[in-house]
């Protein structure tokens, strides 16, 4: 579909209301004493807090409101589909594990699409303040410290290369393993930040982000924001990464492609 | 030694001075694009950077003025003995990992004791503008959301205990099987926050942090802000912390005798 000027605006102001909206409600219950987790699934451990289904439907209604012909894929209610051609990806809270530790680098995460990969993302981390965005030819952070364009960074050595990914325990076995095979070639290998490790490759603070199972509305803002500062997003295979799974988040396409071949070594 | 009413508020002025003397300092190299990163030990990587060695000498300069007769234990330029009976020890950066890689939960330390444990202590986050700060019957946060007191939550059961830890690679082999036996007891286990993890105790979010091989630089302002707020840190074995090695925090006696069976198990 033809995106317009106009209608590029109209996203680009459309995604920041509905960051906006999620920031009052995700902090209403961010660090309060008596929050709520749900085990979303018996076994594994998948908190899913008031806020995050508040956060969600704060950002559906702005949705009604505003953009009602489009469609919704949201982590807490799913599909809800538009007429328009363009969805929108919704996770309230990304990190609800961060988040029920009091740890800021959780986020809400935001992004439009035409039926594939997305045009526009946001990552946004409310107790911070600060806002990632990336899309239709820009890509900035702003926050307490004011804006600043978003530009990944040169590194092409996996011995310069600082890895992220937030659980050390990645996947299958055969997953694991690949993980570590790469990380045993990295520089440093660190843990634990959701979706804001994907906004420090946007922002040239480090070089890799591998994970895997992911779901679309885990990824689609990190695609956007990332691959708007001069970054690669793909499956493990090198293909697209826009509906989830493996996920390899790099800064540059010489990195991507020597992280690549770790992954897919037998 | 006496602490009288006059000397504490001395203290506790100057702890804040020296946190608001590295800030400036920490932020003029946090996320900048050629950060050095010297190896000070060339098989590990433990990256000492200049924002480290220039935030501690401006919290020396800033002792040097305030209170010339007090010893310095700093991480970077070591022993200054005093003649006061009174130490203050600094960590400029702790969590330089997290520093070079862009992550908002590294933090400078700052405690004072007169020979042992620590008196008071200052966790502060200048990113964020966050300081814990805890000792002489007081436990609080500043930051962008004001002022809260910090208390530790009264969780009492491992099956409802967040752990925390900086890597998954704990230690010694058997230091990471005791680390693996008590995780495996525990509600959720998350990686990668330094000093913040210590921090998120004190503010009633965490349950435990277990750590080996820290120094008493890493871990005094810890101890400080975390007893104040009504926690416990001892080494694995219940005795005093404070020169660093294994470290056990935790949020109540409870749950921190339920996590050192784990951790002193054969």
């Amino acid at each position: 579909m033809r995106i317009d000027d106009e209608l590029q605006a109209d996203l680009i102001a459309t995604a920041a209301v509905l960051a906006d909206a999620a920031r009052p409600v995700t902090l209403q219950y961010f660090r309060s004493r008596n929050l709520i987790a749900d085990n979303k699934l018996e076994q594994d451990f998948d908190p899913v807090t008031i806020a995050d289904r508040e956060a969600e439907q704060a950002m559906r209604s702005v949705l009604g409101a505003l953009r009602p012909d489009d469609g919704i894929y949201g982590e807490e209610f799913g599909q809800s589909p538009g007429t328009s051609g363009l969805t929108w990806v919704l996770d309230p809270i990304d990190g609800t594990r961060s988040f029920i530790s009091g740890a800021p680098t959780w986020g809400v995460l935001v992004a439009v699409n035409a039926g594939d990969a997305p045009l526009y993302g946001i990552i946004d981390q409310p107790f911070i303040g600060e806002r990632f965005s990336g899309g239709f030819g820009q890509a900035e952070v702003t926050g307490p410290y004011g804006r600043l364009d978003l530009a990944t960074r040169p590194c092409n050595d996996l011995a310069d290369a600082v890895l992220f990914s937030t659980f050390p325990e990645i996947g299958t076995r055969a997953e694991y393993q690949a993980f570590g095979a790469l990380s045993s070639h990295c520089r440093l290998t660190r843990y634990g930040m959701d979706c804001y490790a994907y906004a420090m490759i946007a922002a040239g603070q480090i070089d890799l982000v591998v994970e895997a199972g992911l779901s679309a509305y885990d990824v689609q803002a990190p695609i956007a924001v990332i691959e708007a500062a001069g970054g690669i997003v793909t499956n493990w295979q090198g293909g697209p990464a826009h509906a989830g799974g493996q996920i390899l988040a790099a800064g540059n396409r010489d990195i991507h492609k020597a992280a690549m071949a770790f992954l897919n070594a037998d």
